[in-house]
């Protein structure tokens, strides 16, 4: 090894944000490399995957994870290559899906690997075949079950989730209606990924125009994002619609609850006279049963060219923390990657 | 027939409830009793159930199903004798479950008539083996899938629905929580119904006792009245909870959303951090596909005396309206049924 590659860069978190995350909110520190122990193996991370859940990890409120420590390094996916190796089952120069964070080396005893098999594209581990992409196979799959002919609307339609949950109702015979921030996005949607229809989430008469795109009204809605699509979502829902419910992340940087009217008894009723289906999921529950039969699916997809991803690529650690705050602004477009070495 | 019997009173909707129902909603109209046709029995009403979602029916604003248009003999099912028959299936004398809406006869071409096979009792086919009885094991066993040591709550649990959802719960192995209007209630729930524990819905401290209860959380909550209950409720609920929704019998008579927090956000938050599963049904979806294996089990428990009801008979159709107001406000104590004729 050279020099260089003997220091460990890593963001921490430096306090945690109150409403939406700002620079200060992190801190890059620098230090020696770990040395792995027996058992044990260096990892370099190559990509690490930026995803709207990380928000939830830099509170401490009530949250399906344990928040990050302050201080602590900042979690994350990462496709990452064996440096060195103590561990029999893994050798040097292999490349591997980790969970090392945001930081340039880690250490594993290898229980939290698995290979990637996409060595021409090792960053599709993080997108198509990994957990994006996992997520949108089985919230639209196992929760939304689209039947032919049925309308699909998906918000953030040009990220990694929303752009897969599309594609895939495609496949399926569904109509697809995807909702994207901007113009450029829609055009994308539609014309890259043959969504039925786009709209732009800007648009102030979003309600109406969503209206007129889904003329037989709505039976699935896989929502990621919350806020004014749900508002928009809501009243055009049919009887017997499904709801899965992966993310709220116009909702992040919320503050606590705001006042106004309280639209929770109108929103239950809702649900009892259509007979609808909300499903909240957290995909990290479902590797155990499902993700087999998720890779041999979306590799197939994938290698047939019926479902395609978009990446949005930044070069260098450093410039994670800007993309992030980004990312939950909804600036990216298509599924957000840091390239941390090469 | 005597001259008594061709007479026939029905109960009108006079006008459209603003809020709660009062007595003057209700028109009392006689008129000569209906002629059968060709192919057609005239039926004589001899219970009348009384059901909360008839408030829906009294108001012309979107729900499931069609409004009682003013003037027009108010809905509902019924326990009827055959009087005359010129049907070939049905003989004078049989008895049926028929849906001849508040008033002493009506005619059918027989195509929404069911055989009473409870002819010891025939109001059952109104309770335990009629729509209630479905409701709760639909919603408990086909969404709720309670397993053996976890924590069911149910409200209204002296009604009709939370009653059986309660038994059932604890033939499947539940741990099951009730909640009922008063000491009385609460001790006909425990004693009679053998859930592990019942708490007044007008407690106070209801979040409080609720939370002391059910120390492992709630598991399953089968939600049909909504309001305080629900409050109490949320915080409690555990990873992977389920919530059957047939009811919202608290808000029936809201005049509109109230202002304060909207609490909708959060709800949809909690909902995706414990990955909870709401599902609102309407019992008249699945006669088709689930009655038949409902009424096979639900009978067998009847006969063994684990499921039971008690029923709280109110004698009269001129007193159908009073006891309908009352049922709103939780003053009935059982199944409420009107007998109408003898």
């Amino acid at each position: 090894m050279t020099k260089d590659t003997s220091l460990n860069h890593r963001i921490v978190l430096n306090s945690r944000p109150d409403g939406a995350p700002t620079p200060q909110d992190f801190r890059m520190e620098t230090e020696n490399a770990p040395v792995p122990g027996d058992g044990q193996v260096l990892l370099r991370t190559l990509f690490l995957s930026l995803d709207p859940y990380m928000r939830g990890r830099m509170s401490d409120g009530p949250s399906y994870a344990a928040p990050v420590a302050l201080n602590a390094t900042m979690v994350g996916g990462t496709v990452s290559r064996v440096e060195r190796s103590n561990h029999p089952k893994f050798k040097p120069g292999q490349i591997v899906l980790s969970n090392a964070g945001w930081q340039t080396y880690a250490v594993s005893d290898g229980s939290d690997l698995l290979p990637v098999e996409t060595a021409d594209h090792p960053s599709h581990a993080l997108s198509l075949l990994g957990m994006p992409g996992f997520t949108a196979w089985h919230g639209l799959l196992k929760i939304g079950a689209p039947r032919p002919g049925e309308t699909v609307v998906v918000a953030a339609a040009s990220g990694p989730v929303g752009s897969i949950v599309g594609q895939i109702a495609k496949i399926k015979g569904a109509r697809v209606v995807g909702i994207a921030g901007g113009a450029e996005k829609c055009r994308y949607v539609i014309d890259e990924l043959g969504f039925d229809a786009c709209l732009d989430r800007r648009d102030a008469g979003l309600a109406q125009s969503l209206s007129t795109a889904c003329p037989d009204g709505i039976d699935v809605y896989f929502e990621n994002v919350g806020g004014d699509v749900f508002d928009a979502v809501l009243p055009l829902l049919n009887v017997g619609a499904r709801m899965p419910l992966c993310g709220l992340v116009s909702q992040y940087n919320d503050r606590g609850a705001k006042s106004g009217v309280n639209r929770l008894p109108g929103f239950m009723m809702t649900l009892l006279a259509k007979r609808i289906r909300v499903q909240g999921f957290i995909i990290g529950d479902h590797y155990a049963d499902e993700h087999a039969a998720f890779v041999g699916e979306m590799k197939q997809w994938v290698a047939d060219g019926k479902v395609k991803l978009r990446e949005d690529i930044v070069d260098g650690l450093e410039n994670a923390p800007e993309a992030f705050i980004g990312l939950l602004q909804g600036k990216n477009f298509g599924k957000l990657v840091v390239k941390v070495s090469q």
